[in-house]
């Protein structure tokens, strides 16, 4: 008998489920990015964090680009099985294409504004090739 | 001079941005919802967090029937302005309709199946009524 393997309903919304990339050791929530049947297949087959890029309509193997992998610790599903949590080990420290820890570097102020509260861990155009150094 | 207030890019993906929410004191991240432009204002506005109901079309002040508030401590924007992280503290200990502190309270075991890795916290048909009890 084959062992059953579970999935996220992906019919729900439209084919792609949201998931969530906490950092296994801290807490911190990362980033968020979605994925496709493939992307899962291929993150639980190479314990690497593989989502499916919107914009540019492909597999996304997190990190491919800045070396900024995601190593898979833990995978979580909810109770509606549409949403993926991906505990993970950040490689670099930083998953934020903006060169921060995480994509939710900055908080909501009272007043409405918008303020960092992160240091940068990298420069983004160092790394993503937009200079020549 | 008005402040100017911030708000996600909701016209980015049909009018809803996934919210995350996630555990103020201890980092666990409890459930994932969406919101729309008004649930968004109702959050700020009110400091609890109200989301947008997918299938009853309205919006869902969390812990309205089962007493479960989130109370807003943090609000937190990603990069992409298209993901909302809220750092909150849960009322009653549970997020999870059936009755779990998270809604991720089960694994992904490595021959694909799942397992429950938490204790339930209530009983969903003694909050949620489906007994008269």
């Amino acid at each position: 008998m084959i062992a059953p393997v579970v999935k996220p309903n992906f019919a729900k919304i439209g084919g792609l489920v949201p998931a969530i990339a906490q950092d296994y050791a801290t807490g911190e929530v990362l980033m968020l990015a979605y994925m496709n049947e493939d992307s899962w297949k291929e993150t639980l087959s190479s314990g690497m964090a593989t989502y499916y890029s919107r914009s540019r309509k492909q597999l996304w193997k997190k990190g491919e680009t800045s070396g900024n992998l995601q190593v898979i610790k833990e995978i979580r599903l909810d109770c509606d099985e549409d949403t993926v949590l991906l505990r993970i080990e950040q490689i670099g420290n930083a998953a934020c294409h903006l060169g921060y820890k995480s994509c939710f570097f900055r908080t909501v102020n009272q007043d409405g504004t918008l303020s960092i509260v992160e240091d940068r861990i990298f420069d983004p155009e160092k790394v993503y090739g937009n200079t020549k150094e």
